[in-house]
């Protein structure tokens, strides 16, 4: 069984979700059956969104911090790689060469889920960052897929569901998330992608049927398939 | 802020679920208000319950694994350690020994909040090894605090719902809970702790009252006073 590192903080909820979706989907009767896992959560790591819009001139570069912790779990033994913060993937060749080990891609990852599953027009709810950086479009189209994003205004809810609900540690509205949900939908899409870990914590609340894919999930189960391999 | 290392993988479910506790209690507004964790979970570490046991000359001894982790935490800058594994304390003296570092004391911390609540006859769920060692009677009697077990088969009802549901995956049954819960009660407990911390699964299905000191808030509530001092 290999050792896992993750790459964490970003954010610390999403981390923590992670780790147990990892738990969830490893086959095990006891403790001893589970994955070794190292998990290094740097919360300080700057804002990746901040970073790829650009608008602010002052916005640090998230590289070198992430570089810095993926480095940390591969001296210390991890032998794959995971980073559950969707936004970070638009550095993911950077990271994987500034590391020295490669680093699971979790669209790449979705890419296969849409594959197998038949499904070729999805809805993304994901950050402004992993928007604008087309880390969603430029991989999914390789497989087939066209993406499907929310109308300015529903940009602005998933970004506040985020930023002013879970990364404060306030619950997801069911209704804001319903609102751009329906909106996805109605504009052609035949799935609905949970496409910034943070957006897991709607599932807390909402009972979510299988139109919906969350990225979480799909990138802790390729973890346990690698591990475990 | 002070960096946290968490001994973890014992359960991997409560590492998960602690780490998440330590998140939610943390104030912040943002990802980088949040606490620098290192989190190292190596569930391979030997039972702990049935070393201490001693039944099965062939239990293997979780120390020297538990101080590697602890260690390795150190060597990477972790400055407050804690481990969310209540029998794992049986060890305490030992493994700060070990590890050359203090380690947060969860009993100790849950002798703090009896103490402030003006709790003192407590119900403990815990495992038989947590019971045999004694760890949670010695250190709360300093706290003026009384312990009360389940009778002998309400303790096999909770090391069923450790060993057999929560580190197999497997829900807790609420039925079984609230008949150990009934049990200490009605031998004169005034609050119940849920003294494993895998045994905060329980929580998820059960709308448990102020009645009941979860020991892995406890712990988590510390490690962010700690961190943040």
């Amino acid at each position: 069984m290999k050792k896992l590192g993750i790459i964490g903080g970003l954010g610390p909820w999403a981390t923590a979700y992670f780790y147990r979706r990892v738990v969830d989907l490893t086959p095990a009767k006891r403790d001893q059956d589970h994955i070794e896992t190292l998990i290094y959560s740097m919360p300080q790591i700057p804002d990746r969104t901040a970073f790829l819009l650009s608008r602010d001139p002052a916005a640090e570069d998230p590289r070198p911090a992430l570089i810095k912790v993926g480095r940390t779990l591969r001296e210390n033994g991890a032998e794959v790689l995971a980073i559950p913060c969707i936004t970070a993937h638009a550095f993911h060749s950077e990271l994987e060469e500034g590391i020295g080990l490669s680093v699971l891609h979790a669209i790449r990852e979705l890419g296969e889920v849409c594959w197998e599953k038949g499904v070729t027009k999805v809805g993304i709810m994901a950050t402004d960052g992993a928007r604008i950086s087309r880390i969603y479009d430029d991989v999914l189209t390789g497989y087939g897929v066209t993406c499907f994003w929310p109308e300015k205004e529903g940009q602005q809810d998933v970004m506040d569901m985020i930023y002013k609900c879970v990364k404060q540690g306030i619950p997801i509205s069911p209704k804001t998330f319903s609102r751009v949900a329906i909106g996805l939908f109605e504009s052609g899409a035949e799935s609905i992608v949970l496409g910034c870990t943070e957006l897991s914590e709607a599932k807390l609340d909402l009972d979510l049927d299988e139109k919906y894919i969350d990225i979480i999930d799909v990138l802790a189960a390729a973890c346990v398939r690698e591990c475990m391999r």
